[in-house]
């Protein structure tokens, strides 16, 4: 089974461009080569994605459910090897990458479970009036469609969760969308494995050849091509607030633009207040410490702010943050790259006007991550913005406030954010109210007491906030709510029955969930 | 009581630029002179209702429906100097007025209705368990909640219902969301009355004072300036494509790219096939002659296409809708511009190769809008692109297609459209099925043997298709869930009780519908 098809003939295989992938647990690129795809084939791959969306996207629910389930399993089957080779392909830990194939599989179980229940379309069915004045009322009724075939970019720091068969993937199927991967350069192995295990899923469960393809290529080319191509109707991405922003451009000068949905990491602040800091101020630091250097830090929910109202117990707080960092074991970062620009990116805060090293933990090899805490006062975090820029790696500032003034100063300056934590006892929030209200204000996701890093994958979740943290806070990349980005609301005015979908039929032969005169119900009209 | 709060003194006051509204009814300029707003005004506008956001966003739906309804009420009491304005402002009919007033006011009393509900924050929860393996799941809450402050520009074709108290500004501040209006220059007049009204309801309601403020300008100057504005969250536009897609641009370049919604209008093809033909075709033409000249076509709705499968029955209906066409009276357009662009676009038509005239009505004054119908064959509108393109006023093209082929190769050549009809028997559909879902794929509305003008306000309309149609067919302008376009979801996780908002309070005070573990409920957790 080929993993992509090709046009042209073996004189074009020749002249091809080969990629292959960086280990950085062995410091060395791997053998095997990946073929890059040229343009013809990002056509071709278009092509194909919308000649079957016809059939793919009007088979029932409980298809595509079987189809997404299927997946889970061929991952399932692909056993060690998969492991091995995200492993190798990028230094993250078995046990993570275990975990991380777990989730993979239980967000394809979660859109199963969604797609077969079918009320995900959410129907809205307002009855007609024929008797109203001045003009009788229409029969109307709505249901969410999918919008055609949907561009995905894979993400470096999940080679599993967000990539190839990851949360954009599995909510593109389930809407019905056919989908073409642009694979991350950093695991192209990884990618081709999980590809065939959706590629035997397919096949196994009679869906059209085509509903998935992939393509590989060399920086924005190849990605830029697929964004640009009039088959395409929507797009997801999740990485770097650089490649995200290329992208979302490119789609929106498109002749006709299309949503691009871009989740582009934040600095995920945590506040922590005095009367928590006073009772556990040491095991609060140490949560914080483990979260913001767990796998090299590599998260897009790292806490990489941490806002401390100043207190009884600040001193033993920091104490144990320091010890917790100098005890910290440095961690391969995913690619060179990424590793070039965190030790930059650290460089460059440390040398910011107030900002003092706390501890760094022990050095590591040539490709580790060496977890940082640094310090800095309030008032030199609010004339330095770049302050708040992200540093992508186990790095962490804590911005000390003196009093609440600045610590509402601080809250009130930060931009856009995933998330946002409150480290606090419930009387810490009396006369605090409105710095609950400025930080909801300013993420998608408020936790209490708890760490940013672990992003539930649930109806409830809400995984994307006010730019910069993605390129449109109405959605949301993890959760079941995720399938939402690729389809759109369609009203039928006085279709007779027969032609009206399943969904919108009054007698409700799905059994879904409808909104009938504003009333949700299962019952029929 | 001032309509905008102006900073500088009496000096700057001499200096100002003034504004004059244009009536079509006389001809000439009407006497009344507005203010257009400076630079330093419009962003004074916008601290204001960034200052106010917090207090407005978190008052309870009861509280902003009284807000709703009192505008509806105190648009009622301007009584006929409304209409009388309008009348002079825009030269529709006082019957169509009189009616949309109605409409304004069924609108934000549908708002009111929701949001006295309160089940429109799509409340999602999902429990704790905190025995899961191998990590305890936590509590997740998820509502939508309002983004800030809306830039909202009135439409020239609707001086009530899509301007200053219409859909846009009705949903907007439904959703808690703060409303600044770039009046439409066509009306100024009409927005200075109803911008009254609405303050004086919120006077009356107790809400901020800034929770509603216009600005008038000359061009896009002052538009682009709200929408630049770093304190402006999101932007609603209804109007021409071009002026649609300078706001939508000027949204995606900011430094943080808001979500802007544009509805920009489409030709709303009509199909019309063979059986209903036969049966009704004469009825079935004049009934869409009357839909494509009423109040001089200008509607976004339009049936600006009219797709016809030849058959029995084809040369009454062309007969009776040239008929029609020429029984048509002339009607005024709302502006000198509009109509000279209706010339100027009709007689391109006209010369398009292949487009012959059908009919014409009689002319009318130097504002009225002729009554222009045309026919073209398949294949001279499948080489001609440009025949796609709006035709804002009373025109509409015949396309003559000689079989089935013809028609769907005509379907599939199609851009995004606000609607699509179908006039026909069932029996017409039956071999025909892919028509139904090119069309579906094209549009927002399907509508089934009516006409697309008549827009109903209701929870299952949708109005907003692919592009050009609207800039994202995700959202719609009309009708309840209109809402959406101003608000995000954010996700609490394992807050306690007291700190969240009553409508995610496990025992549900406001007893909303909310979806728990997948299943529709008003009933507590």
């Amino acid at each position: 089974m080929k993993d992509i098809t090709i046009p042209g003939g073996k004189d074009a295989e020749k002249a091809r461009k080969l990629m292959r992938a960086f280990s950085p647990l062995s410091g060395t690129e791997l053998k095997d080569e990946y073929p890059v795809t040229r343009s013809e084939e990002v056509q071709y791959a278009v092509e194909q994605a919308i000649a079957i969306f016809p059939v793919f996207s009007t088979m029932s629910g409980a298809q595509r459910a079987d189809f997404l389930e299927a997946i889970g399993d061929e991952i399932l089957a692909l056993g060690d090897d998969l492991i091995q080779r995200a492993m190798a392909e990028t230094g993250l830990p078995e046990s993570r990458l275990i975990g991380e194939r777990g989730r993979t599989i239980g967000q394809l179980g979660q859109f199963a479970a969604q797609i077969r229940d079918g009320s995900w379309v959410e129907a809205i069915l307002d009855p007609a009036d024929p008797d109203r004045k001045p003009f009788p009322k229409p029969d109307l009724r709505q249901m969410l469609l999918p919008m055609g075939p949907v561009a995905i970019f894979g993400a470096g720091n999940f080679p599993l969760a967000f990539s190839t068969a990851g949360g954009d993937t599995a909510s593109a199927l389930a809407s019905g969308c056919p989908v073409i991967l642009k694979a991350h350069e950093g695991h192209l192995g990884t990618n081709a494995l999980v590809s065939r295990a959706i590629r035997l899923a397919a096949k196994r469960t009679g869906m059209p050849e085509h509903v998935f393809q992939y393509v590989v290529g060399d920086g924005y080319i190849t990605g830029l091509e697929l964004v640009r191509h009039p088959g395409i109707k929507a797009g997801g991405f999740t990485g770097s607030f650089s490649g995200g922003k290329a992208l979302l451009e490119a789609a929106g000068k498109r002749p006709d633009p299309i949503p691009f949905f871009a989740e582009m990491g934040s600095t995920n602040p945590v506040v922590v207040l005095p009367k928590a800091m006073a009772s556990r101020g040491e095991v609060i630091g140490q949560q914080l410490v483990w979260s913001f250097t767990l796998n090299a830090g590599q998260f897009c929910t790292n806490p990489g702010l941490i806002i401390v109202r100043e207190g009884d117990g600040f001193d033993k707080m920091i104490k144990a943050m320091h010890d917790a960092v100098l005890d910290r074991q440095a961690e391969l970062m995913y690619g060179k790259g990424i590793r070039t620009n965190y030790d930059t990116r650290t460089r460059e805060m440390l040398h910011q006007k107030g900002v003092t090293l706390i501890g760094k933990g022990p050095d590591g090899g040539p490709l580790d991550g060496q977890a940082t805490l640094a310090r800095v006062n309030a008032v030199d975090f609010l004339i330095q913005p770049e302050l708040q820029h992200e540093v992508f790696g186990p790095f962490s500032l804590i911005v000390v406030c003196p009093d609440d003034a600045a610590l509402q100063q601080v809250l009130r300056s930060l931009g856009g954010q995933l998330t946002a934590t409150l480290m606090a006892e419930e009387e810490d929030m009396s006369g605090r109210e409105a710095f609950l209200a400025d930080l909801v204000n300013r993420c998608g996701r408020l936790v209490w007491n708890g760490v940013p890093t672990g992003v539930e994958v649930s109806p409830a979740m809400h995984h994307g906030g006010p730019w910069p943290a993605s390129s449109d806070s109405r959605f949301t990349s993890v959760g079941t709510q995720a399938i939402r980005r690729w389809v759109r609301p369609v009203s039928y005015q006085n279709l007779p029955e027969a032609l009206l979908p399943p969904a919108l039929q009054s007698h409700n032969p799905l059994r879904i969930w409808r909104r009938i005169s504003g009333e949700w119900t299962r019952a029929g009209m």
